[in-house]
């Protein structure tokens, strides 16, 4: 016996023996069940992870008050100007400029509510919005789209279709997040009828619309409500619609944003306010900072729904970052992220709100650098207490691009993190003592009853890992995780089926597009 | 304006202008500061993830005591058996089995100690063991070496000193965990000899010496003795060499572990004891099966270690994970390791003994599968509060391959660990109010005081994360992470300086070295 085969022997930890059992077979070849419904629903127990003492949450908090106070938001609508007057504002005359006294802030914020259910046209998708459940979104307004053999290119309705129909075929992306990417051969005035056809469609999953002016958000109200094929009076009892509505930092609220607050929050669909906060750029350089601002303006934005209509569904948005200083580019899934991620939960709690977070990274292709900002920005917002995270699936280069393969690697990702959040099995059974007995020291577990009972659903049998052995995937013509992302892509696609449609709801949803579509869609100025 | 732009404008999360601020210079060019000292002592103030209920936990510890109560070990050292039979253990004559009283496994787990230092050759580089403290071991015991110009190879003394010296170049890396790979060109017989005088001269960290039989551990603590150049009455008041003590699972432990654990204990030097527990082949196919087990071989190797001394200092190590049940292969970083690292975790601190813990990952190469692999590991050991992480730092293939593009890849990620605990800043200067105040609605920050002041030091500079624009990017030939990587640990091994060592040290390590190698080193069969 050689020396190292000693060690081997002795060290089970340093045995590359005991790890040569590794053979072929997997990868490329191996059986793919359909996606677990255990990823529908989403549910989060950790105890939430926090950055900021209770102190330091107080602190944050009353800065962001003083500023609403103090110097106010420019809010660029006078009919929500109107508004916020007549809700107690301090409207400074031709100004755009409104402050806001801390009592109604808080106020308004007190009657928004906790949690809420988004419903899709297929009950089985709705989702649950808040508490500790945890929902994942399709990347959204990417204007690009790439993929290997593609390269990178601008978006179209194609690849906007392909996009839609892949978040589909994944149960652990509960909803689309707007448009994965911007389908510019479309005319912009009628690109949302279009594209939000496509998703009642090809999709049976909550959709976003977006609010660029009232028109577009009645029509996607509309769209949303043929697709469900229910009456506005249950519309509004039941939102099905969401809008994220990112205010121009620092410290403004632009006019299709705010219109976007008044029609959907007056009709009950969900707004998401997100403030973009990069710090050094739109505020701050100090992440504390750049908090109390985003905390500023999502409470403005906040705040405003309630006036428009108390009790309407919204949620707390935080997309602090940081920016390169040395070049003024925006970084992601960067340690200054995690923290912000973190602290901004712990703002979201504090306000009893949901939370919409991100999942986000900077890198240019599905190389180290796109997994480990993804799975940084992932532990923060499961550990933080994300409930809604955008961008979920797909996002890479800072939002630019909707990468293909990015979409499948996050789709491994996020049902890590739906595995690693099952409750472990510690029943009698699983502690299998009597396993135990039956091997005793020395043993092995591969043949045992308690092992064939359960090896093919013990574990998570991920998507794109390659465990084969270095032999084996040197035969294999040596596939990284980026070839096997554009594998499995293709292959879904190919596999993809249209959700059931009622072909009554079919037919009104394309009479309405095409009535739309003959009075011009939304009028622009090209 | 179009329709696309006014989009843009209003909405700051969907903006390619503001991201289009992005511009080269970025990445080969960037100038790098020296290491931060910050790194040298990290602490983890995190509240720690737990997986296991109170209830769960505590049955996990009842059947662990169960299996020493009623299986027993096979304990395969005379001598051992002896010492555990005089400590009160039930020795079947003329057997290996021991079984041991679950009063006795907790007497004895009672005078362990909570914590410890592991004192360096410079005491800047001694290690607090336990508590919040998080410190982090290279990458140990890889039977190949890899990078990209070389492929991958048996290992060598040549690439063995190479990384040796990049653990001595990056602060975050704050031990070395043993030959972070195997250098097969020196005979077994004087292997250690040279590795360990190796140790002394191309770092000044703490070091670790395998448990390959009686000898090897003496020369291993005579080595660190004299590179400390202390006395061996103070090396046994500071224990300044530890040793990785593998279980055999299941439920073993070999004679050169048990004559590791004698040596290194009754000189008051630091055992780790890890059992590597892979549900579904030396462990049960459950997790919760797997860290009974796991608890049952670590609770005896410790109880043994109190045995040999009251109040030696030792760690709980879990290596627990699951193997892909197609294959047999193991896997690492897996939803189920992530749960396993908590778990253990729990039962450290119910202990309260320090806790060893592994940066893991099965990928073949650098591509996103190391990056998210080794991410979850390190999500998963920081929230579950692991004191000690051997393999931190170029671990790949399962364990297989040391990897020099993976070491860098793994510095970065640690480091990006390391910034994610530091404290927030939440000072009344880090909240910025008067830069709000001075910058308003509709301004930015690129240029205000607030910012000039801080953003050279405002935000982590990571390693390798290419944030160039996509234009830039490729101009610049399209580097992935695996390229970046590749540089740098090239560049890093140019700048490397040898730690200064007093003259007199070196020639007496030099004598020892020379006189144990005149004596055959340890005598092997081949």
């Amino acid at each position: 016996m050689t020396d190292n085969q000693f060690r081997d022997a002795a060290a089970g930890e340093t045995s590359p023996l005991e790890r040569r059992r590794r053979s072929g077979g997997r990868g490329a070849e191996r059986s793919r069940k359909p996606a677990a419904t255990k990823y529908l629903k989403l549910v989060n127990t950790l105890a939430k992870s926090t950055v900021l003492s209770e102190d330091a949450l107080e602190a944050i908090h009353d800065a962001s008050l003083t500023i609403l106070e103090e110097i106010g938001m420019d809010i660029i609508l006078p009919e929500a100007r109107d508004r916020m007057k007549a809700a107690g504002a301090d409207v400074t005359p031709g100004t755009d400029r409104v402050r806001f006294d801390r009592g109604l802030i808080m106020e308004m914020i007190a009657s928004a509510p906790s949690g809420f259910t988004m419903h899709a046209r297929n009950p089985a998708r709705n989702v649950e919005i808040g508490g500790n459940n945890l929902v994942f979104a399709q990347i959204a307004s990417a204007p690009f789209v790439a993929d290997r053999e593609g390269g990178r290119r601008t978006g179209n309705q194609e690849d906007f279709r392909k996009l839609v129909k892949l978040a589909q075929s994944y149960d652990i992306v509960h909803t689309t997040g707007g448009y994965p990417v911007e389908p510019v051969d479309l005319h912009a005035s009628i690109r949302h009828l279009d594209c939000l056809s496509d998703m009642v469609k090809l999709t049976d999953k909550v959709f976003h619309a977006y609010s660029l002016g009232r028109q577009r958000n009645t029509d996607g109200i509309e769209i949303a409500r043929i697709g469900r094929g229910i009456s506005m009076e249950q519309m509004q009892r039941e939102p099905s619609l969401f809008t994220i509505i990112n205010t121009s930092s620092p410290l403004r609220l632009d006019g299709p944003m705010l219109q976007g607050i008044i029609e959907m929050s007056s009709r009950n669909q969900v707004v998401v306010v997100t403030p973009f906060t990069l710090a050094g750029a739109m505020a701050p350089v100090t992440i504390a900072g750049a908090l109390v601002q985003q905390n500023a303006e999502a409470l403005c934005g906040i705040a405003f729904t309630q006036m428009v209509r108390k009790g309407a569904p919204v949620m707390y948005g935080g997309f602090t970052s940081n920016v390169d200083m040395k070049t003024g580019a925006p970084a992601f899934g960067t340690p200054e992220y995690m923290k912000a991620v973190i602290a901004g939960g712990q703002l979201a709690r504090k306000y009893n709100i949901p939370y919409r977070t991100s999942n986000t990274n900077a890198a240019n292709t599905l190389d180290a650098q796109a997994a480990y900002e993804s799975a940084l920005s992932l532990w923060a917002l499961t550990q933080g207490g994300g409930n809604f995270v955008m961008h979920a699936a797909g996002w890479t280069e800072g939002g630019l691009t909707a990468s293909f393969e990015k979409f499948i690697l996050d789709v491994d990702m996020l049902q890590m993190v739906a595995e690693f959040l099952q409750p472990l099995d510690v029943s009698e059974d699983a502690l299998g003592l009597d396993a135990v007995r039956d091997v005793g020291p020395g043993g092995h577990y591969f043949g045992t009853m308690h092992t064939l009972q359960r090896y093919e659903t013990a574990f998570y049998s991920p998507i794109l890992s390659d465990w084969r052995n270095f032999e084996t995937w040197t035969e294999a013509g040596r596939p990284t995780t980026y070839d096997h992302a554009n594998r499995v892509f293709k292959q879904k696609l190919n596999e993809y089926e249209r959700p059931p449609l009622d072909p009554a709801i079919e037919e009104e949803l394309d009479a309405f597009v095409a009535r739309r579509k003959e009075e011009g869609g939304v009028p622009t100025d090209f």
